[in-house]
């Protein structure tokens, strides 16, 4: 009797919509070997974020990059706040110093990472899948506590012993690619395979136009003009510290 | 200049309605010593479940435990299903001989409890709360993974990591005080400190009768049965096993 030979995989990912998820999304699409079907299935969360602009770039981008399903779970973190994303009182920090070490802004949505990544092991446990990438960045990154190695490496561990799949030692891989990569070299390798900047969203004010001054929009900026790639979203205004990143370049 | 003393603690208790998690709230609300004030939070998760029944009584449980605030958090399970509860197409068990070694029932909802349990860690990083109650059980319970001990244990390691509080050392406690127990050691706590037995629900169909034999009403009626208490619920019919149950007593 011939072994079966499983033709393909099934890979969760996490989509926001974003420069990192959107690079990372387009990576998964394209790695795989003609061998090898890679199923992407990816997964958006509809939170209560004062960006909500960035689902109509995840439905983009999921549309592009051919994925099996795109689901988008919904539920309110506005429900206790805790975070400018999340509670509409708090400010959204425009113009701060990125980055500023060793203090977490207030930006910081409580436990995000973790909800994110709990509801892809659901996920992952229902469709049977192998793998789950997430665009957590450690680098060029607003000091969030969920975006660390050290976060994922303690994940990884939960998978082990919270599924099925992960007791029967068939616990679903959690991937970081980007996790060590700055901003510049993200968008140089999003360039070269040709992800669709137009249709990613990074900005925390969700309006017409970038407001190019939130930290989430700072960290972009930099990275394209590190990269020497042209972002071709429209800005409100740039940062105070533009001209010297462009300088670096 | 005198110490700050804190006068109170935040208490976060996931509240599903049924009876374990309503003895626990009971618990939770009674146990503060009178010099410590023990606010307590309630979550409750209305997430697609076929008893969505529950939520009824995990509202009543919350008013009369005089819990600070009640929260609902509602999200979509059914989007991949996985399970009886969360896919319509699946027939919950009845009259199953419970309990059955090594199998886990099609009522397993994947990562469940990974996902309350993050949930309840996003609440507690926003309120600043000190201890988690989850009323979960691997005694007489159905075989779920995410209700051992060993889960617990890695889910706590992982709000060290994971979390802001937990990072400076003050990680919310995760108590799972009756993990250990019987059903019919609950079901005389609960009665000795004045459960309202007839506010909760445990049923798995959530019609107006409880059905009497899908598991989760099998190990209730065994639960009660074992410890001479008289639940109040009226059940459609009674489990085959029953009357074996009432002469363990």
């Amino acid at each position: 009797m011939r072994r079966k030979i499983r033709k393909y995989k099934n890979t969760i990912v996490l989509l926001s919509g974003g420069l990192d998820s959107s690079t990372l999304a387009y990576l998964v699409a394209k790695k795989s070997p003609p061998y090898l079907k890679n199923r992407v299935y990816s997964l958006t969360f509809d939170y209560g974020q004062s960006h909500k602009k960035e689902l109509k770039s995840a439905k983009k981008i999921a549309k592009k990059i051919g994925a099996v399903e795109h689901k988008i779970v919904k539920f309110d973190l506005t429900l206790w706040g805790g975070s400018s994303l999340t509670d509409r009182k708090i400010k959204i920090p425009q113009n701060r110093k990125i980055p500023e070490s060793g203090s977490i802004p207030n930006t910081y949505v409580p436990a995000r990472n973790t909800i994110f990544l709990t509801f892809a092991l659901a996920y992952a446990e229902a469709i049977k899948a192998d793998e789950i990438y997430i665009g957590v960045n450690s680098i060029d990154y607003s000091g969030y506590v969920d975006c660390r190695p050290a976060f994922i490496k303690k994940f990884q561990e939960l998978v082990k012993v919270a599924t099925v799949a992960g007791v029967k030692g068939k616990a679903v891989k959690i991937k970081t690619s980007l996790i060590k990569m700055t901003k510049a070299e993200i968008v140089k390798v999003g360039e070269k395979i040709g992800v669709p900047w137009g249709s990613t969203w990074s900005c925390y004010m969700g309006e017409k136009l970038a407001c190019g001054v939130c930290d989430s929009c700072q960290l972009r900026l930099k990275g394209f003009a590190q990269a020497g790639v042209r972002d071709p979203l429209k800005y409100k205004r740039l940062p105070k510290f533009y001209s010297q990143w462009l300088i670096k370049k």
